[in-house]
């Protein structure tokens, strides 16, 4: 498909001809056996960029917030979250029906961390009769409020006053790369407010496959089991631990790109561009099927997300002019 | 402990001499194979009263809405409820970790039904990468809201809303019938808003042991193949069946001496009498340990739910006299 | 059903009359709280029985064995059993679908163990690959091999290689005081050759409902955690403790008798009474149904457990004159 | 480590150039999306190879298994396999731990069907109290069988014994590639005695990431719902597709190569290799640990698999000049 203009998802993308390249150059190993070497170095890296002591690479972000949920939440305890998180409304329930942990929710129509409402439904441990609070997750970028960034000074302030508890913070950064691009925030200081983080390498920074864990070197050895036996133990894996690497390399300070993109197709749409954090558009209207329709019809793909709301995503493979292009096609439909 | 008054629970009632004397006199059978005459008379009864096609008699009450839920949400779906519910807060966690459900939650202060947060809530079924509502639960009484009663006009409208959707209800009457006593709404008008209700005899009717779930006949025989999966399938349980029965007979209408009892002890408290919906109090205290000890002391037992929260049950081990003892001894400690 | 010999299992016996008076004058209390008095000393007076630290009440014998077998394994460790095992065989398959073990099996016509296939088949623990051996369970007297003993001495045996391992043993003693009867090996000395034991009030003994599972105080209290969350925690248990107290002073030793008359119907029906090693007579026939049908029709009660094969159980409820009534019955259809 | 002979398993092979090429060259799409050609291609070539509708891709072989038996045994129901199976014994136990089977195994010192011990193991549906036998699992060849071949003969015994009964065929085919090129049994042959496949491009065909499931197209829709909850929904997959595609034509017939290659190392080291099948060698050794370490210190690594066991495995990055400067090696360490 060519012409068409792909606003779906972030997740599209194909590796560009310079990743293929470092792909097809790596040096691999069994990695099983923990001796494939481009995916050592992508975990050192990872985990050195977020100020932690280790991280696994994983083959979908579903496996890496599994993984990362599943050791910070037994069953029988429970993870506090968003009600729109990826976690809770995605993933097709595998913390409930793989992990057996409990979930429960606030709401905020922008993602955001409710502290308040963490601390009311926080659950201390009062015996075997009750759920305990193990773990309070968040989401930044939040995919499902529309890539809105949580302001740090809140995961500051959630860390803070997780520290006073027995609560542990996960961090799920699927597109996190993005809200540090938007912010100006430093990496490290993403991994300092969180105990374990998932990030992913085939959204916005486009490699075709890949996600991570990172965290403390005891819980990633026990991911590293758990990985094996939820089927996700790859072997010579530094093929796309190479495009991992090049794309931290060449395609993390281009998401500011994707970002002024959505602005622009925001404001075509009629969407206020103060509300586009990053590469992700919402946009209301009364019939959001037939909208999807009439715009595939004028080449440029993007989702319905519920029956009155569009979603667009920019990302590495629209370029400023295809952007302008599909915001013409998408204003012209309003 | 004699002299002792226990005001922990409405689970901690001793049989009478009567109900022991209908336990002692009860026909029984093996009910694996379902020749308990005693039981099958106890849960024809009980489907009977709710206006439901069949009953499943169970060990205890959390393994009645274990079953209920289970059986109406599957591993990959999602049960929504109020966030201080039972099945949320206590049972272990056993939705997520036996049943393998993911659970969205509302909050509300009195555990009410929420319709506006549950239609937000709702997630449709959008093919296989999100995770659908399959059920909402509401608990009435709500155990943790204090014993608080959900308006039946809120069921009847969660019901009405629920009928649009491919979305069953799940009700946790394991104290229905101290909201049936203090609303005068009938126990068939509680069954009809339901798909699927767990209603406990152990609490304010005052049987030893036993819980039923209660629903289509289908799902009752699905929920008869879970109970003894889960280890509930009990030989000649009509000796505990004669008590529920008994209690049928004999208890229900003076649950509205408990909600009587437990305003007086609400108005001993300070606590404004018109919060008090049936048969729990619950006294905010700046110490409640502290409380709880010095309410030891003076031979009376109550329970401390929070740091700073102090719970009152009444029931049928508590008459009138040992109520009022116990309103002075509290009202004196405040 | 008064005229009818029910020999379909020794699970369907009724609880006489000095059982129902010892349950009614029971004292009771919340065994949720661990404060009813009668299970508690239920549970002592049987771990003192085997030896052991601490027992728990449960409502089945599949939740002791789910309890028991639980704790042995963890998910991703495997049990060893014989193949037609009740846990194996039977319990709807929980130990796979609740507490998530793997199972790996020998085959021995009369359930015996094997030590030598247990041996070649031990897995040790070699690392995050494999799934190592933690439990061996062994069921005595086994079920589906028709009631047979295990020999003190391969227990004895199994006991010492276990010791030289990091291999626990579970025992199923369902029907273990028949074992202990027929053989007059001290109830401690099978104690002594299992790390966890489950038996069974409500077979031969003939209380109304439950079982024991029977360890180490820290896994007992484990064991309470998890009865909980599987729905099994019940409130005034107590009336059902004193059943099984009652049972124990007054059925064990009886047992004999339904031994002496198990092999009087074996005689009857041309088993050899050398293989009847307790209360469980294993009939082959040309069709089983069709022998069922026909001696229910003479008010015999047994069971197909085959196409092939019938199967007797004799118990607290079939006395001598029923028992040789029986075997005239039988006789007769051969 | 260039001037290691690596025989420790098949799975440490490197892409080679040409493979390498045709992973740079591969047209990719959002595979979770259905949208990677590549994927799609190779899917329907090993569906069709294997004479089914249709096939899935998977990250890893453990996956394709776990996938295969989760879709043909349910929760409460059981898989027959050789104890020595990997399904039983490595996967590091997910079929408990994630689907929740029952297991039961029969022994064969070489991992041969015994279609006697599975009749007589197999338990047909008796109603809710037993567990069923759904499905029956062979593996071939057999990994811990030392590469063993399943005669064809015995695996159409198989199949029309299982189309007698309610029971599916479940065939792990990790290294069915390796039974074809010792036996000459076409691959389609080997796909009509399963109702479910899984098979692996990372061993002997020297891909560095990939398996398939295979089987009707009803049951590959839900392995991919399965597969995206279990964390193995990965994108632009083509990628890794295309080296699987490579592999099958180019790899295959090589397969014949390994094999001789591995007589040539029984034969030096004293085993019979009438004995070797396919590509792996078992040694008796009695200090397998010492051997192990011998050998690599003469460039050479091998497996200890057990204290007394030594393994062996040829494949692609094993030309014969580095098969007899091991064999000579190894000769010289007996």
């Amino acid at each position: 498909m060519p012409d068409l203009i792909d606003l779906r998802s972030d997740t599209v993308t194909r590796p560009t001809d310079a990743m293929r390249a470092a792909m097809v150059a790596a040096e691999v190993g069994d990695d099983v056996y923990g001796e494939d070497p481009t995916v050592r170095a992508l975990e050192e890296r990872v985990a050195g960029l977020f100020g932690h002591e280790a991280a696994l690479f994983t083959p979908t972000g579903s496996l890496a917030n599994v993984l990362a949920v599943g050791l910070l939440v037994a069953p029988g305890q429970e993870v506090l979250c968003e009600s729109a998180a990826h976690i809770a409304r995605a993933e097709l329930g595998a913390h409930g029906a793989v992990s057996g942990v409990t979930m429960r929710t606030w709401t905020d129509p922008r993602g955001q961390v409710d502290l308040a409402a963490i601390e009311a439904m926080f659950a201390p441990d009062m015996g075997p009769f009750f759920v305990p609070t193990a773990t309070v997750s968040v989401e930044n970028t939040h995919n499902f409020a529309g890539g809105a960034v949580l302001p740090y000074a809140d995961l500051v302030a959630l860390r803070s006053w997780a520290d006073s508890k027995p609560v542990r913070i996960h961090l799920d950064g699927a597109r996190l790369w993005n809200a540090h691009v938007a912010t100006g925030v430093p990496l490290a200081d993403y991994g300092a407010v969180a105990d374990v983080l998932a990030v992913c390498l085939s959204k916005g920074l486009g490699a075709p496959v890949g996600s991570l864990v990172v965290g403390p070197a005891d819980l990633m050895a026990q991911a590293r089991v758990r990985r094996k036996r939820l089927g996700g133990g790859m072997r010579q894996a530094g093929i796309l631990a190479a495009a991992g690497l090049h794309a931290l390399d060449h395609h993390l300070d281009r998401l500011a790109d994707d970002h002024a993109h959505a602005r622009l197709l925001a404001e075509a749409c009629g969407v206020d561009p103060a509300t586009v954090d990053t590469n992700i558009v919402v946009i209301p209207h009364d019939d959001a099927p037939r909208f999807v329709a009439a715009a595939r019809d004028e080449g440029v793909l993007v989702s319905a997300v519920g029956p009155r709301t569009v979603r667009l995503v920019t990302h590495l493979d629209v370029p400023r002019a295809a952007a302008e292009r599909a915001a013409k096609v998408l204003a012209a439909l309003r």
